[in-house]
């Protein structure tokens, strides 16, 4: 799929039909995250993909915002080095975006979730002590229909976000 | 460009052609900027899109490493509500990736530089004293040819970075 149709095609999904993902499909998804640019090229991540049911649904109770985690046709955790735990965000939100938008290019419906409980995630994941749950990310095919470009998304006006030259 | 062709293709780019870009490209890179989904949806950003060549040189001061925004064709700034700088760095992430990607479609190169003098990119971008200038994405035509996909990236093995169902 084009660049630009992904970007405009792209949505929160939470709910999404019970077929399963190719793959061939998570493969290529996971291959352009991978390739996403952080500081220094630190790469501070791992991807963890949860496909077994009763892991997903194990999963999703790491937030409470995390429901569509169990009915997701697969999930990826991104798991980062224990530490400073903001100073990854910035990379860990690159990478989020590349795999939304891998995923959309492919049809692919794709959903946020925090964690808060990271002991239980760490436990469910079967993390070493040294990494923490940042992110999951829910995908599968949208139960209400596919992607298609959105022509007025719920966003601030262009003209209210853009700036020339200066403020 | 197709979606993964761009993703592929991405690059650090940091000096540039001097041929400008064409209006409707930076207007399409920024619409695909607004678009990007955030925390609760607070798009907690504005972009400052600068091109004027004194203002670029005077923004590759903000940081020791941003001195290729002096030479870019633009530079969208990416100004935050100050306040808890550390919590919008995830959002921050995600809109930095969707700016990137979607230049690559166009065959548009681009590089991070982060921001260490804020009150100089404040004063240079004569922004309000409740917004800050978190990161500068310099945009152009790469100066040693076209973004093309890169076969072996500089990163992790995929299977090193991929776990399945657990670590």
């Amino acid at each position: 799929m084009d660049t630009f149709e992904a970007i405009t095609s792209r949505r929160n999904v939470r709910a999404f039909e019970s077929r399963p993902i190719a793959d061939t499909d998570l493969d290529q998804i996971l291959e352009a995250a991978r390739r996403t640019p952080s500081s220094r090229n630190t790469q501070p991540w791992d991807f963890v993909v949860v496909t077994e049911r009763e892991r997903l649904e194990a999963l999703s109770e790491v937030w409470r915002g995390a429901w569509h985690v169990a009915g997701s046709a697969a999930t990826i955790a991104i798991v980062a080095p224990d530490g400073d735990r903001a100073a990854v965000q910035y990379d860990l939100g690159q990478v989020t975006m590349t795999i939304m938008l891998a995923a959309a290019a492919l049809g692919i419906g794709s959903g946020h979730a925090l964690v808060t409980d990271h002991d239980l995630a760490a436990s469910i994941l079967e993390l070493p002590t040294d990494r923490f749950c940042a992110w999951l990310i829910s995908l599968g095919y949208p139960a209400d229909g596919p992607l298609r470009p959105i022509k007025r998304p719920n966003r601030r006006e262009f003209d209210d976000v853009v700036h020339r030259e200066h403020w």
